[in-house]
């Protein structure tokens, strides 16, 4: 199945910003990244299971917010996309400890 | 039909702040946001195409991207919500000129 992971992390301290590269490479595991925080997923309900689990333990639930979509097949007839979309992402960049 | 609305406008230059600005603006009279760069809208067809229509007008191509997703109802089924939903953002505090 396909899902669609979207990641609302507040940044305004270290650690948000931590926990936001934390996220995203959590989900870069199970999918792939289209835009700065959204994911689409190709996953089965095991891992499926497994990606929320290790998100829900990730974020802090009274300052972030996650947001996961399951589309029903076929994918294609569900999503539109426009524009470009970018390879290399902030959380990417800044990656410095 | 439920829509999601995602989008990742480049906000490097100050043009590129005006469009996200202009872009969360459409979208607030489409559907309720759920996230900085993301909406729920209950539209129709029609709904649908114009404010694809006003989306496609604002974002550049070339720097931004944009993604609908079309959710099969009922949409309980199709979201999971986590977390703190924001009231005020980024782009609604510096409305400045």
């Amino acid at each position: 199945m396909w899902v669609v992971v979207c990641y609302d992390v507040n940044t305004e301290t270290r650690e948000g910003r931590r926990r936001l590269r934390r996220v995203a490479q959590i989900c870069k595991n199970y999918g792939q990244r289209v835009q700065k925080s959204v994911f689409e997923c190709q996953v089965d309900e095991m891992k499926f299971e497994q990606l929320r689990k290790k998100l829900l333990k990730e974020i802090k639930l009274e300052l972030d917010n996650l947001r996961l979509y399951r589309l029903t097949e076929p994918r294609e007839k569900r999503v539109e996309q426009y524009g470009a979309v970018r390879t290399v992402f902030f959380d990417e960049e800044t990656l410095v400890v």
